[in-house]
């Protein structure tokens, strides 16, 4: 019995201001209500009406006090991002409609995650890289998977055809093209050539058979989507998280503005760039930094201490798991060790279920995937 | 008529869960109270019971009912997050209680910053730089004020003066100290000596007269405190606004993850190493990625649009400002051309006031200080 709620919002002029300076009002809840209820009826108006929308789909709300409070809460959050920017909303599913395009948004319910995704769509699907300052902007986002394109100017088709990729992939995957012969030489780019950059990778990859088409494209970024290492990012935490391999994941915690986390996370993307053509492999890497509501759930569920680097398997379907021992700051494992053990993970000698019933740690004496004793030492019975 | 209210947590083991695979459960509002209110009679006990401890200060409850809906949001905000971790709270002035500090957070009242507020609370005030990849990491972080000092070991008199000083400073300065030759050395650092970093700049002052006492370290801190150039961050970010300069701030708006935000980034970091020893300059730079919720306000305050890069002078006051005209992306600024039009904005001649009452642009014909027509253009009456 799912009903079908649609939020609405025309443009809105007023905020209740705090005390304080002026320049930094954060928009407050002004009281009114500016959420539409749409059903079967007048849906298709509403459709009609707004450039950009925002659907929430969600069960009829339980009679239950707590679980109206838990919606309360969300619909309060959702009122202040409304207030925020004109037509918008929500959660359970959300959807944004955008031209002919629906983009489901699947991660973090929080007003700032959702706003910034919604300003993401608003901006242009492809940025141009014109100068050797924007193409230094570029190499350091080696955080996402990016595309980039030599073209001849704006009317060229090849350009059309990669603009139009670009719009279906935003805001996951980032577009750029250029069309300076100086860039591209840097670059080492091709006219009508597009290449691709995997996360965290030195060099990036070619589509082959230049021009593309829009389907071309298409199939290539989908193909290589799922990159060795990736980094959890708000804006689509649960798709990532639900893309796992075979009902795990490795999960990788580091801090990168912590030494320590730094340092782990080179050694890991060290790993990433020796392993990228195994297509078996792929890490998760959080920043608990980043996550700061998730922190202590994930301690208490994983058993770890998060103020230190730590890698593991996690079960995704119990969250069931174990870490790769390391004994202090210290003694971080090498490139060599990690691989090691990583290796151990892909071929199932390292894995979630084996301690579960026993307490002994003489089924594994490696130094770095003894896992059972940490197990023992964070045991569920000692939670105090 | 203030009243004291103290909202203290005592551990909390249980959330509850939503659907979704195991591993990412964001903690919900079980609808349990854990706020307790705190007044004259019983804050002495609860300042006892617990290691660190928030207090929200507040004016009694307004009984407009739209208020009460205000407060009731910022509440179950407080709620989530006590959900999470362990004894802490709140809203209008916040105070943390550790040992024997009274920390003010002074920063975006949402759940995710406090509770990193929070978190960096517990971390060590001092971090150990001990091999050439950490040093990295700390060579990175030109985003914050940092101090770094060489020692002879964790029992040395002067490191434990070092680590005083950190804790009263935690967690706005970083404090880092290295122990090892090596990394000293890479630092140009002698025995005992300290260093002080401010951000975007490449070369560290050291702070004169080695070994220094823990007054000697925290004056020199406070003096030096007010970097040229600062970035906005949402844990002091009203503290950073109320800093501002005879009533006005420049500002300036630029995006690092976007190709011509980085370039004006890059402008702007040689603009204020250039100028490092004018004590009348401070420019706060605002990336509006990190302030999703503030953008729409921004651009509808400043009749800026944030999807370019800005520069401009904001009265603190009355919010009114004026902009730097950048025609255009391909048009921005040399470093030359931004130092000019810093100097007619300290020298008075660029100000917020001049344009209030005219609407021709003749008073100002130079190339990038003609903000009239800026004005002009985005006048309030298109506000459309």
């Amino acid at each position: 019995m799912l009903s079908i709620w649609l939020v609405l919002v025309s443009c809105i002029d007023f905020v209740l201001y705090s005390s304080a300076e002026e320049g930094l009002v954060f928009p407050s809840f002004d009281g009114r209500d500016r959420v539409l209820n749409v059903n079967e009826r007048n849906y298709k108006k509403a459709l009609k009406k707004y450039d950009m929308m925002c659907l929430l789909y969600h069960e009829p709300l339980p009679s239950d006090k707590e679980l109206q409070q838990q919606f309360h809460m969300r619909e309060m959050v959702l009122e202040q991002f409304r207030m925020n920017k004109n037509r918008h909303i929500e959660e359970e599913s959300i959807y944004v409609f955008k031209d002919e395009r629906v983009i489901e948004f699947d991660g973090e319910l929080s007003a700032d995650t959702l706003v910034e995704f919604l300003l993401d769509l608003l901006e242009d699907p492809v940025e141009l890289i014109s100068n050797p300052m924007e193409q230094r902007a570029f190499e350091r986002m080696d955080e996402d998977i990016r595309l980039i394109g030599y073209f001849k100017g704006e009317d060229s088709e090849h350009y059309k055809a990669f603009q139009l990729t670009a719009e279906k992939f935003q805001p996951y995957v980032k577009f750029f093209a250029t069309f300076d012969k100086g860039v591209a030489k840097q670059l080492t780019l091709k006219m009508n050539e597009i290449d691709f950059y995997e996360p965290f990778m030195d060099e990036p990859v070619t589509i082959p058979g230049k021009p593309n088409t829009e389907e071309e494209i298409v199939d290539f970024v989908n193909q290589h989507r799922r990159p060795t290492l990736r980094k959890l990012r708000a804006e689509d935490m649960f798709e990532t998280w639900e893309d796992d391999m075979d009902g795990i994941h490795i999960v990788a915690f580091a801090e990168e503005e912590d030494p320590d986390g730094y340092e782990f996370l080179e050694i890991l993307k060290e790993v990433a760039r020796d392993n990228t053509k195994n297509p078996d492999l792929s890490i998760v890497w959080i920043d608990p930094d980043e996550f700061p509501l998730l922190t202590t759930y994930w301690e208490k569920t994983f058993k770890v201490d998060l103020f230190r680097p730590q890698i593991g398997v996690v079960n995704v379907t119990d969250a069931d798991s174990v870490w790769l021992n390391m004994p202090n700051d210290e003694a971080l494992p090498s490139a060599e060790e990690l691989e090691d053990w990583i290796e151990d993970v892909l071929s199932g000698k390292v894995n979630t279920e084996d301690d579960d019933d026993d307490d002994d740690d003489d089924d594994d004496d490696e130094d770095f995937d003894d896992d059972s004793s940490d197990e023992d030492h964070y045991g569920s019975d000692d939670d105090d």
